[in-house]
């Protein structure tokens, strides 16, 4: 039987199913984890998901998403800061280990990605006493550069590294190998993160082609990512956090019976996430 | 009157013109140059186009693009480097400062990229004797990391200068902002590669939302690229070369008639392009 101890499904994977049904399809067929998302949570209520996911006995790598904080509009920002802290407040409550950051891109007619990257950088700042008294990590997490625009202005593993070096602790990395990918420096950067830093790790495969910039991401093994390597890599730095499976598709998943996603996610990533013997 | 000296229209963005038609609809709104395609230079016949673009007075910054090296097998890879020694050749004909070399992604099958990557290398140093001999310059242009699967697998300036670095004479950097715009060590990557390594500078705007990976580049202004801030950083580094619009618009730019596609992006560019007073 496939050890999925270490993996949890991401909850915009079974976009169409609630938080209870989520909990229920996910435990069903043995998953280890959920990952939250801040809407599901919301509609189910937080005190009562938090005990939906307790007594399913499931456990919860990460809440997504911090709310938007590129606003070039003091008020606007202070309030989604406000918005940040209750969702720090409630990822404490389900046992989340992080929120995960996805800032925004640029402002509304902004055009200075780095003026943007120094609003992010402040309101983390603004955030972390807050983070640091829920027991609950800021989890940035570098976003392919397709969506510099307008999801997030954090890019690359490299980037949020050195914010999180910056701003210490209570800080760490949620890794996606969907977003970085790509990077030279990625395999590298894992390294330099090391296992204490990297609160979890996304799979996602990239499609070819890939139809839509934000909403055809594929299954475990449906594109060109090499995850064994990306498996051994992190084995080798000693890696021992949570394997998600997060998948965006409105062109094929979502259209899926959400029994059919769970089935099919645990059969491509139970290889791939299976505790290894020391 | 607008000085487009250093101005030129990468021919892609009037796709439905012919060599011909391109170097006339140019030069009659004044544009200093033309970047090239192989395939509209096959159509007119090297010679001739070369003639015809001579004859019109028009600048070549770039000859678009080396044949895809991305092949496993080393029959097909030979015969690439074969055709690229054709392409520089062509290069030279027509007076290009650069083939832009875009190898390709992953070959088929493949989801190796470090082995793509190192490929990508050997086919650089096989064509390198041979441009160097004709007096073309390689022009290693990173391409936006959503095209690592299927269309090149350089994807950051950092990742190229490296490559440049240790190829030596006989290369040069192809920068476009819509490509790099994201990388928050794009500036730096300028900075570092200073002006004679880059070889010519391509403008293009990102779009919000980008509606297609591939062909939904916008004009520029009509994005959140900030032009400004380049022209500026350009000339704090002494880069004198040219400026190429290049758009891949199958959904707006080339549906319009050329001469209005001309018309505006000459608009759009001029202020950006001019010579400076010293």
């Amino acid at each position: 039987m496939t050890d999925l101890s270490r993996f949890a499904i991401n909850q915009i994977t079974t976009k169409n199913w609630s938080l209870r049904q989520a909990v229920d399809g996910y435990a069903r067929q043995g998953v280890g984890g959920i990952a939250v998302w801040m809407n599901y949570l919301d509609d189910a209520g937080v005190k009562r998901g938090a005990r939906m996911i307790r007594d399913a006995g499931l456990f919860v790598p990460s809440l997504c998403t911090s709310a938007w904080t590129n606003l070039a509009d003091p008020t606007q920002f202070q309030a989604s800061l406000d918005e940040n802290r209750r969702r720090i407040d409630a990822a404490a409550e389900i046992g989340a280990g992080c929120l995960v950051v996805v800032p925004g891109g640029l402002a509304a007619g902004e055009r200075d990605l780095v003026a943007a990257r120094l609003r992010v950088r402040e309101g983390l700042e603004a955030l972390l006493p807050h983070a640091l008294g829920a027991g609950v990590k800021l989890g940035l997490e570098p976003l392919h550069p397709m969506y510099a625009g307008d999801r997030s202005c954090l890019n690359s593993f490299a980037q949020c590294l050195a914010l999180c070096d910056d701003l210490g602790m209570g800080t760490g990395i949620v890794a996606d190998v969907y977003h970085c990918w790509w990077d030279p420096e990625f395999a590298a950067g894992l390294k330099q993160a090391g296992p204490r830093r990297i609160l979890t790790f996304h799979l996602c495969d990239w499609l070819v082609p890939t139809r839509d910039v934000y909403q055809d991401r594929g299954m475990v093994g449906d594109g060109v990512i090499d995850f064994a390597f990306y498996r051994a890599l992190l084995d080798e730095i000693a890696y021992d956090g949570p394997f998600e499976i997060e998948l965006f598709s409105r062109l094929d998943w979502w259209e899926r019976d959400g029994d059919e996603t769970v089935r099919i996610a645990v059969e491509r990533c139970g290889p791939l996430v299976a505790q290894r013997s020391a």
